[in-house]
């Protein structure tokens, strides 16, 4: 059977857009005589929906776009795949259901609903759907196809396999399905393509029939999608591999299996999980302003790794010619920072323009004194020049309709040391799910791959904000070694607080630089995380939508 | 039968302090010679836990509180009713069950899980509990109890029932249960109370059965809780009504029910609900405070309506001495601002300063203006003097350890017309979820029942943001008699934009005044939105936690 990919990047809302996407892959397909063409998980109406399944409007469309689908398959030989809503046809449960269709030849000649709905992490499917009451297979000229939803294979995981009372996969044994199909929308995260490729497999194996896998590629706000869309034949072998973050069509033969062929393991070449992550986050950036109608950034440069990093990402989204550099030097900057921050811009092609704020700072804090009636607090100085800076970029922002890119890390924002309405002032948040220890190892692999944009001053300096005399990080944090370690066991793993303290003995008992006050500190924060820009996630937990914790809590205690 | 009720405040993770409030309620139960007190739903964790359930900790912080609890229902005879999270006893499904535990001399003689998951609006169970598989009754003294969870009574809500394929009321018919009882953390929102009432005493008369129900009072974040528990007989006559918004306890004597009663629909007294928004407002920014432990308000004086309500509701919550107001005028401002707002002041007996930014503004446009080689463009200054005014007040609230509370309407967050890190910077949006037209309705309300704190000329004249010369928000919108009602319908009621075009014939059909016009510019500023504080929910549906929309989307073609 002659198979085809469409590696598409659906927009939410966006179905007139989205028609044409699928439309023009399928007239493609149609010419290389694929049998089929699969498109994307609600590659129709673009995903995650969110709370718009609550328009009516949602449905009205997705009809219209249905009837121009299956309008352009009438007298066609290909069968075309497409995911959408549908409202559940029963007056029972939630009003809508995520469901695949079959089109052909002017009639919709299958459809099924997705059985198994992710609602952990920054997913919330059974909020808006109501799951499949049934499982079918497709007859396609006489081959029995299973096609699932992403999730619907992803109840074989074991980290997810025991949320779900159902399981396709079984059903699909059972009805002695010959080929197998996933349509997806699977959120990319560092490492899950080989996690994804393993599950997959193991599924292709027990089944013993060939699969192809189909992923969106884009973003929709902090979600990145991979695509790396994929076709496998009954024992596992990679026979098609879609490249990572871009768009991608392919046709593929298959062999329908007989079920009694014999599973064997063919591990895959590995690649480059940092080659894999930089695209992620070019994509994310290059999606967010596309899809928001903006073509010009704004950064803050400091001269150190952060703003250093972000702007080589934003210069590859956006082209040097759309990414403007500001240098904003206090009383506080060393001369290297500023130094730094020019040659990166250099390096990068990029407009670069300095800026003090040396002398608004003490017009204001001379100012505000008068309200304190004496010398401001420490803290309220240190944040006073950050959202000085976070002024002077938001203003040529707006001044110039581009978008202002924050360029905090997820090591900062988890301890807050970060200023709301300062340094956190922006649209978007492209480096805030990597630790540090992730950002200079990022930074030193983009400076390999894309011919050294960063100084090597900024990647071998001690990390400091510069907002008082002589500032270090470290002077009030532990190692970014031994902190990364810690908030990854907490916020990517759920490890129990007892065991994190067995497992990092560096730690200190008691005190300020102990497990349990770092945690706390990181929980008290949770209001600056509350009006974060979306943060690009890349890990199994980002903050943002993924991660809903209470601000006005006790949790420290 | 007596039955206590225990109106209490838990706080999120607060267990210690949680099971203190449970057990004093408990000794004056005894006291009383109550058989059983009932605490609301999640009493011993707090309400809502969101993510805090992925913790390993909760589970064991639960069960040493669980267990002082047992321990001090010893040789007493009133049962101690608790609300808690356990671990789902079984291996299949999410992690954690919503229970509800019955505690007699020492021991735990019942348990129930939660059946209706709410997965809607600002909840999630779904997310985080696996439903109740069987409901039992708990035979006390031969008197078979039913005792709800909170949804486990919406259920019967035509809004909602058709979300569930159970329904635990028909279970307790089928169980012959004698007597009902309800553990709720159930929202308050405008008009629910009554509407609380009306389905409770539908199944009340419905069963024949006597009912007592027990709400939290306080507030987690957003999400506001009215308390407002109440008893009624088997005919449905309330018996017993705490109040709304107040910690509460009462011992209640209900007979148990003959089933064969005949039921009588009682109407209860109407009350201003004018009254309990001010009481939940009120409620929102003292528990905020309290919970995040701050004392101290800084809020930004306008002179206008927007401020003058938001400093006369943190004043009651704070009291005067702890609300600190600042005005900054521009050279845009009209003396009657700087006038009003210091009336205003002086009429809450707040501590009040004017601080000027017309110098602060002419510095940094100047300073701004040499990276923008030209003239900054309008919306740049105007975002900049709403800029300026935050830092000031930043500033301040860093300097005193304070908190800023934002002044923004409904009506103004869904259009846009605010400014991110301007006037938008703050902890708290108390008015947040109140259309203009309801903030004026507030404010006289107020000035009613708090002798009239808030100018006349305040409530008079013509809105403005004052950013501009002679600029009025009726220069760019429509009044907000009509934006309100448009408002209404898409972001609270989800009509479909057709049959809202239909019903407010009064808006162009097209261009920049038209429905769709409008609704665009609501979708286009969703960013905003998604780095605001949070927004204290009156309404059905509250920016925030319980509306999610993505920002990069094409929702407006």
């Amino acid at each position: 059977m002659r198979v085809g990919i469409a590696q598409i990047d659906p927009v939410v809302g966006g179905f007139e857009g989205n028609v044409r996407k699928i439309l023009s892959a399928y007239e493609n397909a149609c010419a290389q005589k694929a049998r089929v063409l699969l498109t994307p998980e609600l590659g129709v109406c673009g995903y995650p929906t969110y709370d718009l399944i609550d328009r009516p409007e949602i449905f009205e469309r997705n009809e219209k776009a249905l009837k121009d689908l299956v309008h352009a398959t009438l007298g066609k030989s290909c069968a075309l795949i497409v995911g959408h809503v549908a409202r559940n046809p029963s007056s029972k449960g939630r009003l809508a259901q995520n469901v695949v269709s079959v089109l052909q030849d002017g009639k919709v000649v299958f459809r099924q609903a997705k059985s198994l709905l992710p609602s952990y992490d920054v997913f919330d499917e059974s909020r808006y759907f109501e799951p499949a009451n049934q499982v079918e297979l497709w007859d396609c000229d006489g081959v029995r196809v299973a096609i699932a939803i992403c999730e619907d294979l992803w109840g074989k995981d074991p980290r997810y396999g025991h949320l779900y009372g159902s399981e396709p996969v079984s059903i699909y044994r059972e009805k002695k399905a010959q080929m197998l199909f996933s349509i997806s929308s699977s959120p990319y995260e560092w490492g899950k393509k080989g996690r994804r490729e393993s599950l997959h497999r193991q599924i292709t194996q027990d089944l013993g029939i060939p699969l192809v896998y189909v992923n969106q590629v884009g973003a929709t706000d902090e979600v990145l999608f991979d695509g790396a869309s994929f076709a496998m034949d009954q024992k596992g072998v990679v026979q098609t591999q879609l490249p990572d973050f871009e768009k991608a069509e392919c046709v593929v033969s298959l062999p329908t299996a007989t079920p009694s062929s014999v599973p064997t393991f063919v591990p895959h070449p590995s690649e480059n999980p940092m080659d894999v992550l930089t695209q992620g986050l070019v994509c994310g950036i290059r999606s967010y302003f596309e899809r928001t109608g903006f073509k010009k950034a704004v950064i803050g440069l400091s001269g150190g790794i952060d703003s250093a990093l972000v702007a080589a990402l934003a210069v590859q989204a956006l082209g040097s010619e759309n990414v403007f550099g500001i240098a904003m030097p206090s009383q506080y900057s060393s001369a290297h920072s500023l130094s730094d921050a020019e040659q990166l811009a250099k390096n990068l092609r990029m407009r670069f323009e300095v800026r003090p704020i040396k002398f608004s700072f003490s017009v204001l804090s001379r100012e505000i004194q008068e309200l304190s009636q004496g010398p401001l607090a420490p803290l309220a100085l240190e944040n006073l020049q950050a959202r000085l800076r976070g002024i002077v970029l938001m203003t040529m922002a707006n001044h110039d309709s581009s978008l202002v890119i924050t360029t905090g890390n997820k090591s900062e924002i988890a301890m807050g040391y970060c200023t709301l309405y300062g340094d956190m002032a922006g649209a978007l948040a492209p480096i805030g799910d990597l630790f540090k220890t992730r950002v200079y190892a990022l930074a030193r692999h983009i400076n390999q791959i894309w011919n050294a944009p960063i100084p090597e001053s900024t990647l071998t300096k001690a990390p400091s904000a510069e907002l008082r005399p002589d500032q270090k990080d470290q002077d009030t944090l532990p190692s970014y070694e031994s902190l990364d370690a810690l908030l990854e066991e907490y916020l990517e793993k759920d490890t129990a607080i007892v065991e994190i303290e067995a497992k990092l003995p560096d730690f200190q008992k008691e005190g300020k630089g102990s497990v349990r006050e770092i945690l706390r500190k990181v929980e008290i924060n949770e209001y600056k995380r509350r009006q974060a820009a979306p943060v690009l996630k890349v890990s199994p937990r980002a903050f943002g939508v993924g991660r809903r914790v209470p601000i006005a809590k006790k949790w420290d205690q």
